[in-house]
């Protein structure tokens, strides 16, 4: 059995790796909700999306979010309106009004379906359940909790802004000075994600910005308890690579939330949880380093772009759990 | 200045014919939102957005209702998880998630803007306004009031429907005993929807639904007695042709609400407020009926399939009011 925790695209491209590598029915990801948002109404889990579209190979490969084949119709007609109304991004209000966030048109139907569900009284695990089988996926895709838990920046100019304007709106070119999880106390993990992590073989923490995708996994009840206490089977994968994220602010946010932007930032971030830490090549002259941290280190490639990259790095965690338990 | 109570289809038609009669700029639609409901977390006005499209001359002509060239992508996406998830249109909640409504991509756009909007507490007859303008639309359109009111149809066998439910999840298809407005007594006329009839030369009362299309416009405190007081230039087109109704269950309705489905009883109905009807030359033979009813009866052509028939029912209509005030 193999628990990925998980956030967007770095997680999603190495659970596909998990559908090559191991039984995908044996693998559950548990995955990031402090993304989540309503706009326009609608409940938006872009985390569990990238999951479930990439998994099912309906992920647009350009962009690395959304459906292929998308069209923009429904989004380009809300512009239109706003345009025509002088209603924009940099409204103070955060408008989503302006349509800053694409929406593609099949992909709307992902959130008009959950969004209805769960008016319905439908916990957010479930419609996850019924949306993965529809695609017909083998792993279980799990929200970390159905209970709200929202991320939230404050900006050094003293804004707070949720991970979507963060991430979509500003382009996260906005300097960030504290990170908060709104609603990590009430929250209660998902049926099943205290399971998953207590009776994987391996708990893999992907490739995923520590701070806004972790970060929120580990911040529900139970759940870093659960992982530490499973420490000897949990391997990270660091996704900072050569001293910078591959996608996204994970080393701008480290940064400038006091911490190093290096595999030993992200090892010294992850001991107290992590047996195992999981570096690239470009990152071996570090790997003493991490291993003074406490944290065994592993030097392999963890670049998914090459075909095979991402199920050679699955084989290679799932080992290092193995030895992180041998006597 | 013309201002016309008005429904949907029938209404959006009339006015079609107020842009070539009269100067667009001085006519108003005072339009019902007993229909509208919250689909899919989303804000659906579909009489307000069937008037717009229509007379922004984007209606799709077959349906008569929904954008031309429209696309369904969106709600295929709903109905392909709601049938993998085995969530139907007669699961007894209502689940809207079964896609029994049908969404257009384009159309989405405007009810995502709407929902935005409303969510940042713009009243609906400023979204409203906003739309229109969007769609370079010369008549006013007002939503009749800002404030929720729901229309609720209670059946022979005991369930409340809201309209959309009754109309088109069920297709009318079912026996109504009761029709309930829900929030009439809280609700206000939008701004300008009293001035609009009291400073009217003529208030039409379009050829809708008289039971769920213009019974709500009457509804909100104040509008059927500004109605009442300007009894002499308002003039109502029957929506009974015939003794059927052109569309939709009108004739049905009335009949199961113990009324006549004929233009005497649409006379009897409207007699307190309406200084004339104008009826269909079908109908003819009932003009003294009518008139026994105390109402003026006009008869001229009133179904607006072919081109001219519209803008010339307008300026009877027109006509009629004037007559009306003469001494």
């Amino acid at each position: 059995m193999l628990t990925v925790l998980a956030g967007g695209v770095g997680a999603a491209r190495f659970l596909l790796g998990a559908l090559e590598a191991v039984d995908p029915a044996c693998t559950t990801a548990v995955v990031n909700v402090g993304d989540d948002t309503v706009l326009h109404g609608l409940e938006i889990s872009p985390d569990l999306d990238t999951v479930v579209y990439t998994l099912a190979g309906a992920i647009d490969p350009e962009r690395g979010w959304g459906l292929r084949d998308e069209t923009w119709r429904a989004v380009e007609q809300v512009r239109r309106y706003a345009e025509s109304a002088g209603v924009t991004a940099e409204d103070p209000s955060g408008n989503d009004a302006a349509g800053w966030f694409s929406l593609g048109d099949l992909d709307l139907g992902t959130h008009l379906y959950r969004t209805s569900r769960r008016r319905a009284g439908v916990p957010l695990s479930e419609v996850t359940r019924e949306v993965a089988a529809a695609w017909g996926l083998g792993p279980t895709i799990l929200p970390v909790t159905d209970d709200p838990l929202r991320t939230v920046l404050w900006t050094v100019d003293g804004r707070d802004l949720s991970f979507q304007e963060y991430f979509v709106r500003e382009r996260h070119d906005v300097a960030v000075e504290r990170v908060e999880l709104v609603g990590r106390e009430q929250a209660r993990p998902a049926p099943g994600v205290l399971e998953a992590i207590e009776q994987a073989e391996t708990v893999v923490v992907a490739p995923s910005n520590p701070v806004v995708s972790i970060g929120p996994v580990l911040a529900v009840p139970g759940v870093e308890d659960a992982v530490r206490a499973a420490r000897d089977r949990v391997v990270a994968v660091s996704p900072i690579v050569g001293g910078a994220a591959l996608k996204g602010p994970a080393d701008r946010l480290l940064r400038e939330l006091g911490h190093e932007s290096t595999v030993v930032g992200v090892a010294r971030w992850y001991a107290p949880l992590v047996g195992t830490l999981v570096v690239d090549h470009a990152d071996a002259h570090l790997a003493e380093q991490v291993e003074a941290e406490g944290v065994r280190c592993v030097v392999t490639d963890t670049v998914m772009g090459p075909p095979g990259v991402a199920a050679r790095l699955v084989r290679t965690c799932v080992d290092a759990a193995r030895d992180g338990v041998r006597p």
